[in-house]
């Protein structure tokens, strides 16, 4: 994958301060849980799980062990946390001559314990790596962090105490703040166990990705992106039902657009709400989407009527890229994202996305009854030379204008209803499969959620639920308390990164089984 | 030099509560002062510095200065300083997309920061190393640390920010917490300009080694040790007059004696009081030296009737080591300190040094009307022996009883009055210089202030003040802000440790030229 940072100090944003205040107002109340109990494990080999690493209880009792200089411990909670860490500590022995200095690492898998993170130089930033150097001048003490963190395992080097005295650790606590929990909705018994362990898992990747905002990676970057908040919403909406969160996020983004009216592709809230100067095709057309199904769970004109401008000027940027013959040609500075990967011409995915984002806006226009004719006419525009320029009808399969054929394309043209029916529709995908399958080079859960979601739409569920299977269950087999930010399924051990040490191991983008379990399993089956 | 660590679990403290509330009620009103303007330098070689680093002011405002992964910058706060530092940061760029993590060293020399921390290996716990790692998540933020450090120079290294936005460093201002400033009392004025500032690093050294006790050094160790409080009484007995700290001090020790009587070499009072289980010969005994310094300052018999029974305990211990013959043999669990090297024998100091005490006691067992016969007796037969077998008439010097000859034994000899007169009292310091000048081996300003105490006790004043600025003026030409804990003209880069970022440059027991210059060469002038 390669990610190219968008750097654009001068573009001037917008602020609309009564929808700020409004977003402001919807900040959840934070859910307090206290999480004890934490075991005392060590590393091991495990041919099965992510990067052989796995863990084993060592049955030590944490309050029976005097820690001096080099002594590690880890200590396991069992599950993914998001939150603070405290921890006593206390000298035993001589009287404390010398500070502790202590090292904690937070890991959200056993596979980042076993790197350093001196090894790490990859081009994200490395003050993402959850370590942290702490001298305690005085004991007994109860240690706290300033800081939030995501993991599981909390590994506690002792650096150096003295010759004189050792210490000793004991009531480790997690308290976590998540706007839900998963207690607050009943389990959804299925009757494959696979499947039901894979939504389980979702739902719990969702809950600690709930805090403020919708949050991409509670581990890293930690900021709302309007790509994960549309499928983070259809989870939601298939759980937790937290309206007030979609609603926060929706006004953050409709806040702060650029002076030109793009919709930034994510925005931070703290220490003040401020957008990014990075801008993505498809994420500016997404807020549409985000609305739209929003509107279709909800149904609130109010709201509607707040952020319909907003909808309407990322619709209208968008159509401005459209080339009179009917295909869309996009700016450097404005790419399409799609997915990491940069290997596939992305070029047929823009055209779907936009018709996709098109469809909802002419429906998000009649609800405000306003005259959509055209926006109906573009929609014509497109969807034609979509079927035809970009249709090979003879193999069945979507292509760019250059003739690549690839999976996204397919799947986008398919979740955008380019085909002209639900037979063509079916035999896309039958085709994708039988000539596009297996998945390669593709390593976001993103991307993979669209695809498995385009196979249950055409009805191919076998195939969806393999592929669910393959992929986030994989992820289970090799470990997985919250689904990841990324993973390949032909190289398990692969990190976007090259080192796990920084890779987001609880990603929003990933926590869609929840939502396409819910619609096109549970509700079919009802 | 060698340290052994003592380590006895097993002994008992008793504890007087009504001298450690005592103790409590003492301490003085910390003196706040701040100190912004911190310049920005670079390090240079410097062939006149410790271990060739200096530093030169770049000529670069701070604000000015946008820093990004792996600059760094050093603040120079043109004094040494005890106490907590604090700066601004703010992001510059596109909005801060990562936390930012930086790196923080406090130096007290500009040679500390020529070397790296993970190049240490010393006996010394590594915690005692000045370096901190933070995580900033937001910016703008005022960076504080909980712990005070010691320093004159502080590095900032910025680990990482991201490619997207750089950091800038506003408004360091280091807040002092002393129990006294060197405002308080008036500047000295010597003929002798090399004086003057030798006097004036004393005063600073002291100065920034009172809190709320008298701390050995104040960036390792902080805590109370009884030779080093009778340097720091005498010496602020010729400045900052302060009774109350040396009060608070003295009731410290006198709370809490071990089961056996034996009072610890040094104490603890964080988070409370605790006596340390290190018991050293000579450190006992000073309990009643500094007990007696005090009367002779203050003269309150109040004091003396609560603090003579523990001195009394310290002396009848002492003379339990008298053999029949009249010299004392030490215990190997309760040795004799005199100083650091251990390449001396140390029995005729040991010898000197209850000789020294005991004198002391006798004058304190008078001030309590009780009857010092007894003491006396002892106090004729250590002496006789001394001046006997100890001394060879021969050269005119002091020897142990296998006949070594060393500087320590001679200067304790003579500051004790062992010697039966003044002539012969300078014959031994002349025969010294003669025949076992120059110092050799000795690293510590605790026996050099000794050694330059015998001479101008026995009125070689020139030799005096020869070796006073061939010793602590030699450190301010290396650079000293502050007196060192360890220094060797002979090896001017020596560090006991082995690294000079683990070393202590502002250390209680150099502080005496303050105390020296004030009773042997001011009051003598006036």
């Amino acid at each position: 994958m390669a990610f190219k940072f968008q750097i654009h100090n001068d573009i001037q944003f917008q602020r609309n301060e009564q929808f700020l205040e409004k977003s402001r107002s919807l900040i959840p109340a934070p859910k307090r849980e206290n999480f004890a109990g934490a075991g005392v494990v060590r590393l091991i080999e495990d041919p099965i799980k992510l990067e052989r690493v796995g863990v084993e209880e060592t049955n030590e009792n944490l309050s029976s062990l005097l820690l001096g200089q080099d002594d590690t411990i880890i200590l396991d909670f069992h599950d993914h946390r998001v939150g603070s860490f405290f921890i006593q500590a206390e000298s035993v022995g001589s009287p404390m001559d010398a500070p502790l200095h202590i090292r904690l690492r937070f890991a959200e898998v056993a596979a980042e314990l076993a790197h350093s993170s001196s090894e790490y130089d990859g081009w994200l930033s490395s003050s993402w790596i959850q370590e942290e150097f702490l001298h305690i001048d005085e004991l007994p003490a109860l240690i706290t962090l300033p800081r939030r963190y995501s993991f599981r395992f909390v590994e506690i080097k002792v650096l150096d105490t003295s010759p004189k005295w050792k210490v000793r650790f004991t009531n480790p606590v997690v308290i976590t703040e998540n706007a839900v929990s998963t207690n607050d909705i009943p389990p959804l018994h299925l009757k494959d166990p696979e499947l039901e362990a894979i939504w389980k898992v979702s739902v719990k990747t969702l809950a600690d990705c709930m805090t403020d905002v919708f949050e991409d990676g509670p581990k890293r970057d930690r900021r709302l992106w309007m790509g994960d908040l549309r499928l983070q919403a259809l989870s939601n909406y298939a759980t937790f039902h937290n309206e007030d969160l979609v609603l926060r996020c929706l006004y953050l983004f409709g806040a702060m657009p650029a002076s030109d009216g793009r919709i930034s592709a994510n925005v931070f809230v703290r220490p003040k709400e401020v957008a990014d100067d990075t801008f993505l095709y498809d994420y500016s057309l997404f807020f549409i989407s985000i609305l739209s199904d929003y509107m279709n769970e909800y149904g609130r004109k109010t709201v509607l009527e707040d952020l319909y401008p907003a909808a309407k000027q990322q619709m209208d940027l968008a159509l401005s890229f459209v080339k009179p013959e009917g295909f869309i040609e996009l700016d450097e500075n404005y790419p399409v994202f799609v997915d990491w990967s940069n290997e596939f011409n992305k070029e047929a995915c823009a055209q779907a996305v936009t018709i996709y984002a098109l469809r909802q806006f002419i429906d998000l226009t009649r609800q405000m009854n306003q005259d959509p004719a055209f926006y109906e006419q573009m929609l014509a525009q497109l969807l034609d030379y979509a079927r035809t320029t970009l249709y090979d009808a003879e193999d069945g399969l979507f292509q760019t204008r250059d003739g690549e054929k690839n999976i996204a394309s397919q799947v986008w043209m398919v979740l955008a209803n380019v085909p002209v029916d639900c037979e063509q529709a079916k035999r896309v995908m039958e085709n994708t499969l039988a000539s596009l399958f297996p998945v390669r080079d593709i390593a976001t859960p993103y991307m993979y959620s669209h695809i498995t979601e385009a196979l249950f739409k055409t009805g191919l569920t076998d195939a969806a639920v393999k592929l669910m299977k393959d992929y986030w269950g994989k992820m289970i087999e090799l470990g997985a308390d919250t689904f990841w930010e990324a993973f390949d399924p032909d190289r398990p051990d692969y990190s976007p990164y090259g080192n796990p040490i920084i890779s987001s191991y609880c990603h929003a983008w990933s926590c869609t089984p929840a939502y396409l379990i819910q619609k096109y399993l549970v509700k079919k089956s009802i």
